[in-house]
């Protein structure tokens, strides 16, 4: 059963901490496998990639059929209907244009100490993105990953994607085309990361690494960490839907669905200001969650995490919302931009009733790939800036160097650091001679 | 001694790689013993910070004396000298005038089928900063954190810094102070890491948590990475010189040594054209090492980590760079912008030979904290961006859902999310009745 909670009732405090406070994720520990996988593809390299695919997808390789040819991915993507093929365009599309929006600019100015400061953006050379396998394969999160990164200039751009039994979804391989990824390898779990991370003779090593995972991708993500850049380390996904009492149910009980059915672990959340929209919701909840093709798993993300709220007004909803940092935010009221700008920590909202939250998964133009798990408080979503990086510059002229430099030796003085003073003072010509004598 | 290489020489790739890949920190593993001192601090708060006080720092605190109050501040910072607090301001405020312009901007655009898109920033509401004590105490790294956090927004600056034996830099909180720091905690190492990250009756928990700090530190902000997020996990420093033939072969020696000084694990290179030159400064530094009051530390970190290297050309010069990826990058040649734009990945680029990287590591304005050991591949310097997360916003009206909504719906479609396409065809009037029966 979702859980009931209610602003005026004097054991909400208690309620809403613990429906924040609940594990939604199994963190079994799956570190040391990851590790001795880690180790085994840097020692062996194919080899190892050959033999772990061999034991966990059952598919027998080579080092040279690792990777997909270009025939192998054109007799795929003919496979795709015109209708698929002409929903994932117009997704890619928009998704670029979204996300072009996003390059950060250079900059450069001189001060009037005559120092010439500023930073400039580049793109990451190479980058790594993991597409889950099986059920689990989204076309979708292709094109999310993989077009922010060809939009910030990321030069090579590898995938890897686990093909269990050998099957694989064209939709993948033509969201990879038309995203421009240069390389496609049917490798998955930790040892994909590895590779990767570290190279093999066939697979050239990236500087960053994106994209979902289970638990060992995600171990070895985070054990990789440093070695290469990642993105995140994504959790079970969320919605808060927060609506007025002027809504059509139904529209909002398919919202929470669309999340509950993605994972048993998922949570859906809604805050309302009308003790019958909760009602009608939770009603209309319950007459769907039979019809769908993924009950079971609606079903329990429903009943071990989905939660409805009554709130005495919307400032209250959004206060509980801060609080939640949800990773979707749907504002189902009258005016939902005068309700954003209250709640601060949000991953993605989707304003007024007809921004269903599912148009943002593929087709509105922003990135699916979302802080979860509260970390919406200190994170962002994917999106350019993860696949480029700023170099700081500053270029001083002899009276610039006069006018700021004396602070430097200063501070250099007074942090022990004389050899940091002397670089300054010898240009300067103030440095003391008995220093280098 | 230091290692000379020549591009033009049989030998070179391999001893380039030596040195790439040579290891210049000594992973000891403390993660078990962190593990536990968040276990404790997460399970008797304030009381295990000041029991692991008394025994890390040797310091007698009470849950009352955790937090310096405004007139013990007061009383440090009046021992600062007014030429030291002069040299403070004058860096604080060019950090401050730089990160300033950092501040990212929103965006929202309504594009032809009618969904209004965008973005907003906003500032991570409350984070925590560790400064480390004793020896690398460091003034300047106080204000290369607080001052961004500031800038962004944030409300609530926290700063931990251990005091061993009672003792405080006062320029410490002179930064603090200067930066606008709401809160400092004279606790350290990895007890003070678990009580930003989870709280504590007396320390309010943080979002995000920054800082320079030794093993146990750096090992604790792994730990808790995702119950807050963190900058990052700095390894040994290092500069990379690039000169050509026309240079202070004594300049170049102290802005090698300035960054050998910090660490016998820090790394210092130099890049020239000209033999003779290489040959200068090595010189250079030999006879300036045994004058340093560091002679011990930065004479170490030149034998062990020290590299001199010979060019045929600047082009060369720059694509060695190029697979450095370093921290610092000083370019004292003719044309230093023109190197610089060949120079993709760095940290921070310091043009031209009135710009010493002691400079950028005081005054210039630019942040000091730049990533190491090769991730300038994929990383940047701390800024305001490390201290605001974006929101993506989106709007559709009923036409624009219209346009764009089938897609999503076919989309779901293939990937198997029922759900995900009947909340887009509840709201088009498309929604199969049979669902919902």
């Amino acid at each position: 059963m979702p859980v009931f909670l209610n602003t005026s009732a004097a054991d909400f405090e208690q309620g809403f901490r613990a429906m924040l406070s609940a594990k939604r994720e199994d963190s079994s520990d799956v570190n040391d496998a990851v590790t001795a996988i880690i180790r085994d593809v840097r020692a062996r390299g194919d080899l190892a990639l050959c033999e772990l695919t061999a034991r966990f997808d059952r598919l027998q390789l080579t080092p040279a059929t690792l990777r997909f040819t270009p025939e192998e991915i054109a007799a795929e993507v003919a496979r795709v209907t015109p209708e698929d093929r002409a929903a994932l365009m117009l997704a890619a599309e928009r998704i670029r244009a979204y996300h072009a929006r996003q390059m950060p600019e250079d900059a450069s100015w001189t001060d009037p100490e005559g120092a010439t400061l500023g930073w400039r953006w580049s793109a990451v050379s190479a980058a790594g993105l993991y597409v889950p396998g099986g059920q689990a394969a989204y076309p979708s999160s292709v094109l999310m990953n993989a077009i922010p990164a060809r939009v910030a200039g990321v030069e090579r751009l590898v995938i890897c994607v686990p093909t269990p039994d050998g099957i694989i979804n064209p939709l993948v391989l033509l969201a990879a085309q038309l995203s421009g990824v240069d390389e496609i390898y049917r490798i998955g779990g930790a040892q994909a990361v590895a590779a990767m991370a570290y190279g093999t003779d066939t697979i050239a090593p990236v500087d960053k690494i994106t994209g979902p995972g289970n638990a060992y991708v995600a171990a070895a993500k985070r054990q990789v960490f440093g070695r290469v850049g990642i993105d995140m380390i994504a959790g079970p996904s969320e919605v808060l839907v927060i609506a007025d009492g002027d809504q059509n149910p139904d529209w909002l009980a398919w919202d929470l669905l669309a999340q509950a059915e993605h994972d048993a672990d998922a949570q859906s959340i809604l805050i309302t200001t009308d003790p019958a929209m909760a009602q009608a919701v939770a009603a209309a909840v319950d007459r769907i969650i039979p019809t769908l093709d993924r009950a079971a798993i609606a079903g329990a993300s429903w009943r071990d995490y989905g939660t409805l709220i009554v709130v005495r007004d919307l400032a209250e909803a959004a206060a509980l919302s801060n609080r939640i940092a949800p990773e979707h935010l749907e504002l189902c009221v009258d005016d939902p931009e005068g309700l954003a700008a209250q709640c601060i920590h949000a991953g993605a909202i989707f304003l007024g009733a007809h921004t269903p939250e599912a148009v943002g998964d593929y087709v509105s133009g922003p990135n699916h790939v979302l802080p979860t798990a509260r970390s919406a408080r200190f994170s962002s979503g994917l999106s350019v800036m993860d696949f480029v990086k700023r170099t700081t510059m500053a270029r001083l002229t002899p009276g610039a160097l006069a006018a700021i430099g004396p602070a430097a030796v200063r501070l250099a003085a007074s942090e022990g650091l004389q050899a940091h003073g002397a670089s300054v003072q010898a240009r300067l010509g103030t440095l003391n001679e008995r220093l280098t004598e």
